[in-house]
């Protein structure tokens, strides 16, 4: 019998049926849970698995935005993904996931729309190159209590941890991380766009205070090819994040992500929303 | 007789009727040509449009992202605008353009996807401050041949200009430029939605080479509320554009945009094709 990853199970769709194709039914991930829903990570990852799974799919990933337009809850959802126009080599996605409310009424809480690309090589040039900072400087790994997802992520950060005193001393937003599913897993494109979400928030680090914050929508494009992706393995990766302007209840992020050879495989952005 | 400014032409639109509430038409504006399509930031600006007139709007833009599935032909078109999800102080909307093909079948050229919030006084940064460039540090206003969009703005770069020569010399992707209207218009949300796109094909100048290249996927972050804009007036805005990774017939571009002021108004991320 084999076990499967629990990255994975959080990701599990099964076909809703013949008279609904493109539309998935799948279950909250007790394993992924974050403080009023799962880690906006995975349902991420399950936009993006939905149109994976598609029969038409044309290409590979090379962008994906999803908007958090409600807390997932606890149980079922259904996630529909739909080629809206397909070219000769990109696709555009539109993606909705909807559960039903206590009254059993279907509720869309996640949107999402993507492009995917069957790429050929180019020209092709990094001009992000991998900041400076080996594996081995890392400090220990993060560890937030009571916050399930940040256990299946082992995350050592190299800079801009999590402030150890809430003292409102905060001087920059920048944090810079290896990260690695853990148990390991073979890096893929749902994880990627995962991945790109790891970040706790970064009001938090350049406030040095701790105040309700959550992502409201997140942007990913992906620069690698399932080749490139295959040739990470299980190894970490060196992400970084930093925050442009935090104004009046909303802050935006843009994050990148490297493989241990140096290849940048990810850029994203995301827009927070924060209280006080 | 008031004369419409060319961009509120351009982004006239009309009510479809009572029986396709949230649907507008509009049409193509050759004021704002680009080199098979308008221009992409017209499209973006239209898409906000939509969801600005829509009667059932909450608050002011705080994110949108627009994908263009094709390139949109000479004339008429329609735009829907959906609010998927309404809470306390935040709305989820879809978008989406559609035209008829030659066939008289109606296919879709764009999606999009969007956020507007009621938005709260609340601690506020910029993490990003304005590059210490003068509008007076300008070089003369950048002039395409037989590209009619790019008469419509006042652009005076500071660095990274369009090359002079293509011999595959380039060194960086970075471009610093003011822009504004031409005619000078009063700033607003989709005036903001088109200039994030103002800046031209950052392979063009990584490589000093000429190629085709087209943005698929523009994400758009708002950090100013409508009183803010209405400080800028007519003025103009610092525009500042970089790519992080060409690879494989896509690359991405960063941009950010401030008021003369130095108020960070907008951050912006594209995805971008190019060939070979």
């Amino acid at each position: 019998m084999t076990t499967l990853h629990p990255f994975d199970q959080a990701l599990r769709l099964e076909a809703a049926g013949a008279d609904r194709p493109g539309t998935w039914l799948g279950h909250s991930s007790p394993d992924y849970w974050n403080m009023v829903g799962p880690f906006g990570g995975t349902t991420a990852a399950t936009a993006l698995r939905a149109i994976l799974l598609h029969p038409a799919l044309l290409g590979e990933p090379v962008a994906l935005t999803v908007n958090y337009a409600a807390a997932l809850a606890e149980g079922p959802f259904s996630v529909t993904a739909k080629p809206v126009r397909t070219n000769r080599s990109t696709q555009h996605w539109t993606v909705a996931l909807s559960q039903d409310d206590a009254n059993g009424d279907a509720g869309v809480v996640m949107t999402a729309t993507a492009v995917t690309a069957v790429r050929r090589e180019t020209w092709s040039v990094n001009d992000t190159p991998m900041p400076a900072v080996a594996l081995a400087d890392a400090s220990e790994r993060l560890h937030f209590a009571a916050v399930a997802w940040t256990n299946r992520y082992d995350m050592r950060p190299v800079r801009g941890m999590v402030p150890q005193v809430w003292d409102g001393s905060g001087v920059d937003s920048l944090t810079q991380l290896w990260v690695r599913d853990d148990p390991p897993r073979p890096l893929d494109f749902p994880a990627l766009a995962a991945m790109a979400d790891v970040f706790y928030p970064r009001v938090w680090l350049r406030r040095a205070t701790r105040v309700p914050a959550g992502t409201v929508s997140i942007t990913t494009y992906f620069h690698a090819d399932s080749r490139q992706l295959a040739e990470c393995g299980e190894g970490f990766l060196l992400g970084q994040a930093k925050a442009n302007a935090f104004r009046n209840g909303f802050f935006d992020q843009s994050a990148q992500l490297w493989s241990e050879a140096g290849v940048l495989l990810v850029t994203s952005t995301q827009i927070v929303y924060y209280k006080e």
